[in-house]
């Protein structure tokens, strides 16, 4: 198996999250797979609700594109929303994996229930959707938020990473659940850490992801592009979103 | 009850369809209620697929910026994908409806289980999304599609319309369903006529929606502005999407 | 587009009832709506259960048959359990809504999650029954009784409504909801009120059924006769029941 | 044991059914059984959608009322649509089973999926509800109806058994079921020669639900008054249904 | 009807608790039924999780095989995970029975949801798998457990069937609930007392299990042999399976 | 990161295919991963059906506490039912993934809906509850059964093969499904060629669940000791389970 390029995309414009990202994929890669973190040139600085998450799926899609041009072999979705995957899905042919999704199938495999750990209690509603998208609704025994902005995980603080620890633990006495997934790509160099000091799995979605796109590349299994995910009807795209044609 | 100002975005950049579907608004609008027809000044001709949809939203959402600005009474989604809503709804606090979920809606009150008759057999999967994100998937007895796509509603031979019409008797006869749902905005001049020669309620989501706007207006109800739906967070957008600030 | 004539049918017996039920449906009636506020001649002061829905049940298809002959434009059964709602439904060809249904569909246009404030502990499962049927359960947050009777909201006393308007509190601060849909026909007076002091939509069942008979018989649908909702089989009815005859 | 006494009402009005049900029940029956078979004296000659059974529950509710009174030990519905159940449980606190849920019950416990076959299809729906309320919607394999009404079965003519037992053996075949669901009182006669002739449970609502009342009765359980099914509340009925008072 | 022969088979190595299990058969049991209480030769004492039921399972394969040839009229399985249930029903043509699906069955006869009481909270997730499994997801209000080991019950002490009385009456007035059902057989003994102190109906699955078998019995209804749960395939078994050979 | 080594358990007998399954393992193995190809001495000689998985599990079990002694990795089952997964996670630490499980989760990964293609029928319903318990139910548009027993794969005539290759052809064209999941560990290896041939994703779960446990060795994951997969109870196993002690 020759050497794999992942490109890690951040969905927001934060380059200090964008490095956070970056870091956690490359500590979770094969020794031969390359990481390509990325961010959109333009967009949300951070991402926390439906409107973030519509502009961040164009930021999304413009770097899948670029991606797709670089010739990498697959490509992941940072943001716990996964904003945007299944119009990427339709744009590469390469597999694209969302960190929410890759974090709760994981979970699923060494787990018979988990609880969510997120950011602003706004959010939990997109994990909400996703959990019923994805199948695992009745995998998920509870959902926490620590109500701080995303962006509190890049102040230096270290304030929220504590209240991220808190809540885990507490998730994990009270929940009856048996793992944890962390709601944000800016808690991903956390999840090894709380591993070892609360003995349960504590799943970040970046490392995650990154494993399951080395996986489907060294299977051979790409996106299907039979049908509902087959490339985009071929269309003129008009003004800013030029730069996406062809898709 | 003063005249009530609906604004009504077809997601797609094409003309033709947004006359086609600010006349079916006007004709479901009630005596005082005044249209507005828009469409995205850039994006996409038509819509099929997640791709098409992702970038549909940043129109809509410039529309629906757009519409506050003007004070109108509430906004239609007037794609049957529903391209943007819940983003939508953050960015407004007049009622946003979707076509989709209108006609979904008011399927299940004339009738126990629907079908729905749409273009494109690649965008049945966005519609099965829908139907479980509202709650009517079990409402549904069957999805067909034309296989045509969406603007050959619009290039004036009729033959789409014929199929239609055609595959709506088929689903009235096989699917044991007492009401159909028509899949795309382009189809909304169709519903009347097809109520009146299927005799059974045909239903278009462009009335449908006009007239849940015009119902929410009436008993003073707006998008909750309290938790999952409040406004977007406060924060700097970038480049193209600098015209969406102030979110 | 003509007058409608709707006929809104307490199932109860409660004439004070029916008065403030008539008040908020010609509250929530477009200009050129009629409404007929009727109840059974006989049957049961209050409906708090299985038992009473039954019996109900026969006089809202007493009324449904009275209104068609009357030649109305469309039916609200206005009790919060929906009794005889698709019985109903095979009586009539102008459009049946039950308020509990028209609440729920309403609310869920305007927020992702809403919670129920209804009389009762033992109509809760009615409420979750009804929530089941159309789609709705994984849309409400959570339910809540006051734990007075019926008829306690008739009394003058104005300590249900209090209790009613606490419990809405509690609600929103408590559940997630983004609004709060009103479990009885005698709180429908109160929806306009609590939704401007709390700031969320409050929703009541009587003025939203209203609405949405007017919304489709402006769009032309009525009650699909085709299948499931056809008239009922002819046969003679006897004694106590022939006057549901011929049905 | 002491003798157990079953009442087993058949809902509709027809003599010949109501015997046909009760030689199906006195033959299930252990030997310490009494069979009460009765009928109500006023209602419908047959029950074939929502409509017949609105009117049907209130003759359930007027004969389990009178059997209460007769000290029996359990009420059967002998209808497949269990018209009135959850009512004829709050009026009862001896056991109250209806035929299509003792038969879907007994179904799940001798084969992993079963087939439904019955009279109209309209009444499907009916069995559609049911399935969903008592939580066996995955354990259906199909539906099927022969399109004859219930009274075929009573011409005497054995047209509409011969058909039932067409359409079981097609059921056999085509489904992937393991059992088959007899969907109505009046082909109780039909399943013990079907069972033996195909060779796979075909299934009788009537006896199985006398054996769940002789269960219940044995084990010494019987209908919750707890909560959900608590006594109805005290109030006084009106006209035609003072009959149902003290209820 | 001739007599009923019955294996109830305990499917842990427990005397005492096969004793208490036979029992509650013989207390439930009709006069003419026969109860043979078994458990295996070899296996584990008590079953408390996944590990536990996979060795459990054999012991009951091996004892239904054995019943099989004594000719009983059916098996009862009467551990509360009810291990082997499908593979028995493959090996038998006699109906086999596990008692939380009897209990659960029964509990959902007598109220609209019910509440289940057992020994260690890690017991849970299987009866929350067998709730999907049978359909009862919805039924269930709550889940208890009282956190003693399963043997507890058989220390002579009467602390554990303490605790399990001081959760019924928790649950009743917590949950909501309309009935209780008691999560493991050894609890088998307390049903009746419980039922008559708490006045709602406590359900043990050894005597539901019993009783379901002699309704079957009596209706001539066996394990369904036609598709999924026909005999196993004939191939050879070796080593420590050969008992079971022929299946 | 160092080596990994993977038990990669088949649970039948059959030396022929235990040797496939390895080598589709180490096919797909990272290279410095080790599989270790193993079966249990004693049980059943292919699996098709429940009591056939009862049987296999407790080969599993031995097996997988086998492997714990010799320090491996991770474990596979490599049989599409998953035979005694739960059973095995709480025996052991590292990681235990079943094929099933591992296949349907990488389909839903590069295909909104997918296919599976099977040997005999009968074992259809063991892979609709794993569908089920997986929550990937929605996710699956159609199973099928070539109808021929699993030994066929392995008699060197090559028929089994090209049946499965003409029912995944057929799948593709009618199923609108984008990917197919093969439904049996002896049809490994042909993943790859129909993967090429047919141009969509064609999954064997062996390959997949390699790459899972490659994956969760990599992030630092193991199964969760907390909760409901926490080690079995210390309990003395008698007889021909002793060889499963300590657990």
């Amino acid at each position: 198996m020759s050497a794999v390029r992942i490109q890690v995309i951040n969905p927001n414009t934060d380059p200090g999250m964008t490095e956070t990202i970056g870091a956690a994929a490359r500590a979770a890669a094969a020794p031969g797979s390359e990481i390509l973190a990325v961010c959109p040139a333009e967009g949300v600085p951070s991402i926390e609700g439906h409107f973030d998450e519509a502009v961040a799926a164009i930021g999304v899609l413009e770097q899948v594109r670029a991606g797709r041009e670089q010739g990498v072999d697959g490509h992941v979705i940072a943001c716990f929303g996964d904003p945007g995957l299944l119009a990427a899905r339709e744009l590469a042919q390469a597999p694209v994996i969302g960190i929410a999704e890759a974090a709760m199938h994981m979970a699923t495999l060494v787990a018979t229930r988990f609880s969510i750990v997120t950011t602003l209690p706004r959010t939990l509603i997109i994990a909400r959707h996703l959990l019923r998208q994805y199948g695992f609704s009745e995998h998920c025994a509870a959902l926490h938020a620590i109500d701080l902005p995303v962006l509190a995980l890049e102040d230096g603080s270290g304030r929220a990473q504590q209240m991220v620890r808190e809540r885990c633990i507490q998730a994990m006495r009270q929940d009856g659940s048996g793992a944890i997934v962390l709601g944000c790509g800016g808690m991903a160099s956390l999840a090894r850490e709380l591993t070892q000091e609360l003995r349960i799995p504590v799943i970040d979605g970046v490392g995650a992801a990154v494993k399951m796109v080395e996986s489907l590349a060294a299977l051979g299994l790409s996106t299907s592009k039979h049908g509902d995910l087959a490339w985009p009807e071929r269309k003129a795209l008009s003004g800013k979103f030029q730069s996406l044609y062809p898709c």
